[in-house]
């Protein structure tokens, strides 16, 4: 398809397709004349990549080149690669330095049972979070720790059983799964609260 | 205790603990002379809850106060309140109107089994989380939303349970359990995924 095409079909503006291009983040379509270039199916799947990445997830063009390398390039170490993938998507987190830099987190995951690698930006992540709610003076208590956690994991392992065995899809899974699936949770989460709410409130 | 032992307690600014005073966001103390006034724990626990909100959340001066508003006079609809102050958090969104204006959000809580009300921002919110996700080409499934929604409504069933029975409280503990507690369940959830993916990478 020409160019024209393949902006409506994936719902972009022209000029913004000619941006991406421009920017390397689109590969080139087949040239077909001087002028003129032909696109395909890949060309859509990535420019729907892209516009989430950009439009929903609001990355920097510079952070949606990062995962788009990782998605083309995902190298011999697969869970290494998916890894960086979502350390690219927000929150951007300081990486603490120290002897235990993440008490919090690590006193949490050994509750768990899980796995505790101070490296991955989630740590951090989650030092932060529970930092904030100790501060605020409603620390997560063990036992919420061990509802959430077994629940999260529950859900992480259907995750992961649907990943795509291919490489590259599965980095794009991988990114979008995390970026695109988090909001849809926390909306779940608070309309459950909704729901069970209600059942309480017409009981006498 | 004085303004200053409140401010060293809370771990805020002095300058800060004015402004939140003179903005009408903390309370006044009792005077206990014509240039003095004497703090107690209430304006601690009122201070931590303003800087959370604030600092944590990233909420604007007017935003906390129309939290502040609903927690000082919860009314006698706990549950209409409780929904209005979850719905001053962010993510804001868009109400819509027409006929069917989320159908989307309607039919996930229909498969679901749960109450749909489109006056209900989270509505709104999981509308635009399930069209982001079809737009990139990763609708949620009916098989992945029942996994997360039921999930997540036992996750929510924990929260209700254990959310004190006095108003103001209440609407402190759900305000706070949203607004804290959801970084800790997206972070939780990608550690869970290292988790699990790293139990996968051992296997030949």
């Amino acid at each position: 398809m020409r160019i024209s095409a393949l902006a409506a079909e994936a719902g972009v503006p022209l000029a913004t397709v000619k941006f991406y291009l421009r920017e390397g983040l689109l590969h080139p379509g087949v040239a077909s004349s001087a002028t003129q270039a032909s696109y395909d199916g890949s060309h859509v799947r990535r420019l729907r990549l892209i516009r989430a990445l950009i439009g929903s997830v609001g990355l920097s063009v510079q952070q949606v080149r990062a995962i788009l390398q990782l998605v083309d390039d995902p190298g011999d170490d697969l869970y290494a690669t998916l890894g960086r993938a979502v350390s690219a998507l927000p929150p951007a987190v300081h990486e603490a330095s120290g002897n235990d830099p993440y008490p919090r987190a690590r006193a949490a995951l050994e509750a768990l049972g899980q796995i505790y690698d101070p490296h991955f930006p989630a740590v951090a992540q989650l030092e932060a979070a529970l930092a904030a709610a100790e501060a605020a003076g409603m620390p997560i208590s063990e036992e919420r720790l061990l509802e959430y956690g077994r629940r999260l994991h529950e859900i992480a392992a259907f995750d992961l059983e649907r990943m795509p065995p291919e490489p590259h899809a599965a980095v794009e899974y991988t990114v979008l799964g995390t970026a695109l699936y988090e909001p849809v949770i926390l909306a779940l989460r608070r309309l459950a609260h909704q729901d069970v709410a209600a059942g309480r409130a017409v009981r006498p």
